[in-house]
Parts: C-alpha cells; structure tokens; sequence
C-alpha cells in the first residue's frame, strides 16, 4: 500500500457540466452560442502531415505574434497556454511564493482557491460589499498578490478602470492579476495599464468571445520581466504545451476581427433584452456586462428552477454556496435559445 | 519593482530545436519520420464546429476507453495528459509529497530534475554503472518515489522486466513511475504488472511511435487508487487539458493498429541497420532499443561532430554534461535521412 504522505491532498473544481445529448439548451458553461470564424475551419482542413509527427514550436511565435500585433503590445509581453485556466494556474504558481496571503474576492471564480489550495498558497478572501462590488480600499492590506476577475464571474459586474488602477498602482511589489475571460462583453480594459505598471497581468481566453472553447487557448500579457519568468516557469513544466492545431487556428481567429466583433454584438444585443425579458418575470440581477446573466427570482426558489429547467434540457448553472445560493448564472445563448429558456420560465412561473 | 521573493526561482528545461525552415534532416528530438496514420488526418477534416465552440468532455473518456481497450485494461487505469511531459509533471505533484528523497538515474531524462525543482521536491540521483546500466539494488534504499524511462534516455538501453519488477516489488510504500516514452521500438512493458502492483504508474506518449508530437498527447496506466488521486490534481489544475481535436485524432490512432505496428517495424529495422553502418565507421554505441542511437567516436569529438552536421542540416542531439558530453543521440528517421547522415559522416571521418 503506498502510504498517504505521497499524496498531495486537494479538493478539485467541477465544471459545469457537459452533457453529450445535442438536444439540449446549454447555458451552464458560458461557452459562444455562434460558431468560430470560418477561417479557422478553413486553416483546419488544411493542416499538413508535419503537424502531427513533429513538436509544435515551443515559443508558439506565430500565435504570440498574432495577438502581440491586435493587441498593439510587443510580443515579449504576450504569453500563450492551454485556456486561460493554464495561464493563470502557471501565474499562480510563478507569482504567488512569498508565503504572504494572496487576495481575492469571497464570490469569485471558484478555481482562485483551488489553485491556492493546490500550489499551498496563503490566501485570504476578500468579501465583496452587499451589491456585490469589488471594493479598491479592502486590497491595501500587505499581501502575496492579488487576483480577481473583471467582468466579476459569476456577478456579471464590471469595475470600472480607475478602481481598477487604484488596486494596482497601490500593491507596486506584488503582482495583480486581473482575468478578464469576459471583457469583450463590456467594460474597459486593464490592457491600457500594462506598458505603465510593472506588477500587472492581464489574462484573456479563447474560449468564451472567440467560440473556441474547445480548442483550449488563453493568454496574458504583462511587463517583459514578468512574462519572462512566466515562460521559465512554463519550460520547467512542458516545454509544448501549445498543439500545432490550436496555435495555426488560434492566428485564424485572431485575423478575423469583422466576424469576431459582429458575434460579440450580437451576444450583447441578446443580453440586454434578456435583462429585460427576465425583469418582466419577476428577477432581479446585478448589471452583468458579462456572457451570462446573475438572476434571482422574486418567489421561486434557484434550486428549483435549476432542476426544473434541467428536466426540460435546459442546462444553467447554480451554486450551492454562501451569499448567493438564491442565483442562476444563466449564460447567453442564441435568440431562439433566450426565447425556449424564457418561454419556458414564464409559464414555469405561473403555473408555480 | 516587484519584490523577487514573489516569484518561483527554476532553471527550465531546454528542447531540442525545431527549426523552421523544411530543408533540414532532423535527427535532434525523437520525433517519428513517418505521418500518423490516414484516418488521424481524415477525422480532422470530419470535425464540425460544435467542437470548438463547446469545452471538451472533461473526462476524456472517449480517448481513456480507447487507451483501456487497447491495452486491455479498464478506464479507470487509465489517465490522459498534454503530452507525457504533462502526465509525468502531473505525476510529480501529484506522488512526490513525503518529503523523502526521490530517486531517478543520474543520466537520464532532463526534466525529473526540472519538475523536482519546480515543485520542490527533495531528490537524489542515482549513478548509473559503467555501460550507462541502471542498477535496482540502487534503488532500496528509503525514498519518497522512483522514475526512470525504460528504454532509458538518452541512452537507449532497456532494463529486462524482472529488473523492473525488482524494483516496483522493493518500494511498495512508494510511486514508482516507469516511464515508457520508447517502450514500442524495443522492450517488455511493465503494464503486464499493473494489476499486481498498487504503486505503479506506466507512461506513455503519442509523440513518438504514434507520430504525433503536434498534437501532444501522452498518457499512464496505473492501480485505480493512484489514478483517482491523479485526476483530482488535474481538475484541481486544468479541467480541459485536452483539446476536442487531440481527444478525436488520438482515438483514430489508436484505432489504426496495423500502420502503428508497420511504421514502428520500419523504424526498427532502419536502426538496426544504422548500428552496423555506425560500427563501421568507428562509432561504439549501448545496443539501443529505442528510436534513437547513442554514439560515440573513437577519435572525433562529439561536439564537433555535431557542429559539421548542424552546418550540414543535420540536427542530432549534443548534451554537455558530465559523462556523455562525447555521445551524439541520433534520432532514427527514414532510410533516406540516415543514408544522407552516414554519407556525410564517411566523408567527414575520411577528411578528419
């Protein structure tokens, strides 16, 4: 028997689920309802045999490069990984070591913790205030580093950039990690930070705005010098951690920016009369500038409308957790779907 | 100016060079000189957009149930990874946790003291004998683990299989990770041990004998109970490691198990040649049992060697350490590739 002091003991995150049936509505994940730009099947159907039997390029230059040149920053502040959950596990790992407590917010993506737990990181979580805001003044106690998530997951709210400013220029000696997996649905960027402050990581993900999900690419970018251990990090762990498939059809993507901001218009369109269609049913929910919507009805318990939309194959996500257990995350879905999940609420509700 | 004190201090691993341009024979990484089989390339073009816009199964069952199947073994043995260079990590964070001395050969596959370092874990290396033999006695000693590759790299040499067992049979407390990167050119696999003994792990790769290093896949075999506590890590890590399009096209490899076997035949039978054509030319080598030859002149300096080939485009593997600083580890490629490699290393002797 291999004895227990082997084992690293951990609690892992679960995902939303990811049921196999095709006819079911799935608003549990956040993923892209619109496929991904037909460039990238295009760059698919034209891969070659070398692609396969050789590694991939361990830099993934063409793909750092690409998204070095949209974003207007010079690649050696763009580092690339398999979604964004990579990028910030490899940013925890490398940036959080001083054995001070790490900052994040008590409602947050659920994975902050698991990292810290995995990589035996003090942390401390920070109560976000009763609207569910980020509050600057509570992240000027010493710490490790900070992260939190802007748009907030799963509140949907935005803080708006001098706030955000306000926790960076103020923790010069740690690094602030801000994950904006859903910026491209609202708010402003950190992004126009990074040349100013030499603390400050900026993550994305392809998974959520690009429709590709599936593929597994994330990325952030931050001064050279941090970027820099990042990577020497990253080499200590796998030095390919890119396919070469992800990365050519990650560049595709990158270069079809007409489809990608049309797509991203449309999901925000449907959001807003989503806001307003749910207001009509009876919920409440903090201002999303997100993919998904935070809603809570005024008399029917979550639980028990997850489980009844989940009968009828409509997948959301709720949480089992303090403060907001009376939520659903509800991710924007195509017109029909918004329309199938509304339908279905309001004569839910009635009849209930 | 961040403080240093935040950041992760390692001294990465370095891969060999992918150079970019196609004219190069490339003989430095092991990789596999043959495409993967037809139907990894027709999948490809079967895939549809649902597979990228959605996240991947989590579980990856399609991909373990094929793994299982074909090794006869059942899934839940089975765990799959971005390349075994990701599995093994995994594997190190996951198994290496005592505190005690972990022990793998002194020459041996440069990352298990990569990854030590990266996560902190108490090591020791293990001098091989004189031929470069790993010596299981070595290995009795208290520890808090036990990795090295059969065949060993970058040696080539295999261990017989009751050696092996000697080893996994002496540290039942403890992981032994038998890593099997090459084990499909030459060599009996302990997997036929995995049921008897509960603190195995076997790994294995799709980069090399499957031809498809690009798209990073590699996996390991073990008892059940170290598979589960393997996964735990892993969704405490990343829940989507694998990609749609990594967890398809690996299925149809496996699936295609006539073109495996003939493509390693291949191999194997162009390596044996390329020893007797080495032998001739004054090169002495440990008798390889994997896809590479680790050889040594008896009068021309390695690393001069290695610079004629490079300016040649000729890529071999050139490592400067104590102990094999005057071998070159030549990958085997096709009959071509090692004709227009030993044609110019006649002529170079001749002339040298």
């Amino acid at each position: 028997m291999v004895s227990k002091d082997n084992f690293r003991q951990v609690v892992p995150y679960v995902p939303g689920e990811q049921p196999k049936e095709n006819d079911v509505i799935k608003l549990n994940t956040n993923e892209n309802p619109y496929p991904p730009s037909q460039g990238v099947m295009e760059t698919l159907s034209h891969i070659d045999n070398a692609s396969f039997r050789k590694y991939p390029d361990p830099d993934v230059s063409d793909l750092v490069s690409e998204i070095a040149d949209y974003h207007n920053v010079n690649k050696e502040k763009v580092f690339v990984g398999v979604g964004s959950d990579d990028v910030l596990a490899m940013c925890f790992l490398t940036f959080f070591n001083s054995g001070r407590q790490v900052l994040f917010p008590d409602i947050t993506y659920a994975f902050y913790k698991v990292w810290a737990d995995l990589f035996k990181i003090n942390y401390r979580e920070v109560p976000l205030d009763e609207d569910f805001n980020i509050v600057p003044s509570d992240y000027l106690a010493e710490n490790g580093g900070i992260v939190f998530p802007n748009p907030n997951a799963p509140t949907g709210l935005v803080m708006p950039l001098d706030r955000v400013e306000e926790i960076i220029s103020n923790n010069p000696n740690n690094v602030v990690i801000v994950d904006e997996a859903y910026i491209d649905f609202g708010g402003e960027s950190a992004l126009s930070l990074v040349d100013r402050y030499s603390n400050l990581i900026v993550t994305r993900t392809f998974s959520k705005s690009r429709s590709m999900a599936g593929m597994r690419i994330g990325y952030c970018m931050g001064n050279e010098k941090l970027i820099s251990v990042l990577n020497s990090v990253k080499f200590s762990y796998n030095s390919y951690t890119m396919s070469e498939v992800a990365i050519k059809t990650g560049v595709a993507s990158v270069k079809d920016d007409s489809y990608f901001q049309r797509i991203v218009g449309k999901i925000t369109e449907t959001r807003e009369k989503t806001k307003e269609a749910l207001t009509d049913l009876g919920f409440t929910f903090p201002d999303s500038s997100a993919n998904f919507i935070f809603a809570k009805h005024n008399r029917i318990d979550a639980e028990q409308l997850f489980n009844a939309l989940k009968e009828n194959k409509i997948f959301v996500r709720h949480f089992d957790l303090p403060r907001i257990k009376d939520y659903l995350r509800i991710t924007i879905g195509t017109e029909n779907e918004m329309k199938a999940l509304l339908d279905f609420l309001k004569k839910y509700i009635e009849n209930n």
